[in-house]
């Protein structure tokens, strides 16, 4: 038992999927939620920026006193996840990993087992770290990358189940569908709003939701490390660096309409 | 004759077609570009970040010496060219007035010549500024805006000429086309590539770049004050606050590959 709160962050609003699982998993929870809107996206920044962004969100969060981070943010995941593992004692969790895991074992009941698409931001895809987390499990698995850089403003702007949607999702996905890929990662958070469109158009690809897996994954580590608190008050609090008037679409859109608000923080260690 | 650099700026490297505008148009001016990339897009940002990032972009080129400031950002020029106009002894350019002016021009000529459609992003739609700035010059003039947020992301990806872009183009503007809309400003530094695609779905839409405006405006401005500059060295200095693997690729599209670099400088105050 352990009463301290979960910090989870991303660069956006997409991690709050990953919230969204965390609270329908571990409802006990208290959970101290960053999205930095001020400097949404990551998937275009250089690794060095990444890492000096999620460094800053690392040191508030420790300063709330987290028995855990979790990185709900593909592209902060793959950039960061060593260094802050490195700098931290306490356990810090990425979505790829997760994502990763689960993929190898839906692969192996694939007709293609030998076989995983990963589709993501440019910057997780050239940072290679869905191919190194699938070989570290399963060297034999050939790993096929795509990035799917429009998928997020896709869904952002709510174009959730449109023409557009399905054609961009033709044109990012048909060429790796063809090569035989059957599972594909959803590789940034702001995907898993768009199974639909992808299923309507490739019904034969079995998808996996990273943001889903890390959250399985915080409940087995905390499970595992006696740090759960299961009585608690299911607490969550929201902070984002900037308040759009689209904020609230936003949150409802990736989190639900359940009255929880976001409050206004700005991270920035910068001198 | 003044021998002092230009500062341009934009939230990112979109602002480059009106540095090429400019350097067409007066090929002896010596140019500062400063494209905030780092902390792009500004246009999902609320109006006090966007200004606060306006004020330090502002404070940088004046530390340069410059002898005009023109905001090659739509959305910086709705949100701070105020402020920035207030708080500046040197002349502020921003692209709207510019559009506006010249849009308006071309409604006088069009069969429907009291109505101007206006494409943007969300943060420069809802700043009204376009609607202010035409009925500052006509106040009979209905202005029609869109905003058409995911045309950022299509052009940065080269998307340029696909049938998606085309479908985009019918979501966002086929109703401000069926209540009347011939003269449409193009209010985004990107949305000038997309040019050939809108024409492509609305050959009878006459299309304004608010980018090529405000050069023509800069230079004008310059020779009524007689701060030309015309024997000079027509130098070009790009900076932008990140830089990444895709930066070459989007100078390229918007600059056009003659040998100029960009080289990285963080611009940021807070402390």
């Amino acid at each position: 038992m352990d009463p301290r709160p979960i910090g989870v962050f991303d660069s956006g609003v997409g991690g709050l999927t990953v919230c969204k699982a965390m609270k329908d998993i571990m409802p006990g929870e208290h959970i101290i939620y960053f999205g930095d809107t001020g400097r949404f996206p990551y998937g275009t920044r250089s690794i060095e920026t990444i890492i000096r962004y999620s460094r800053e969100i690392t040191e508030y969060l420790k300063s709330r006193d987290v028995k855990m981070i979790v990185i709900a943010c593909n592209t902060s995941s793959a950039a960061a996840l060593d260094v802050l593992r490195r700098e931290n004692d306490i356990p810090v969790l990425g979505v790829i990993d997760a994502g990763a895991r689960a993929a190898c074992k839906k692969a192996e009941m694939a007709p293609h087992g030998d076989l995983i698409g990963v589709i993501a931001t440019r910057a997780t895809v050239k940072s290679e770290s869905y191919v190194k987390a699938v070989h570290s499990i399963s060297p034999r698995i050939k790993v096929l990358q795509r990035h799917a850089t429009i998928f997020v403003s896709l869904t952002e702007e709510g174009w959730i189940d449109e023409e557009v949607t399905r054609l961009a999702a033709k044109k990012y996905i048909q060429d790796i569908f063809d090569e035989g890929v059957r599972v594909l990662v959803l590789g940034c958070t702001h995907f898993p709003l768009l199974k639909k469109a992808i299923k309507d158009v490739y019904p034969d690809i079995e998808l996996v939701d990273s943001g889903i897996e890390v959250a399985w994954e915080a409940q087995r580590i905390l499970a595992e490390k006696s740090l759960e608190n299961s009585g608690g008050d299911g607490g969550i609090e929201l902070y984002t660096s900037d308040i759009t008037d689209s904020m609230e679409r936003l949150k409802e859109l990736f989190f639900g309409n359940n009255g929880t608000k976001i409050s206004k923080l700005i991270i920035d260690s910068r001198i």
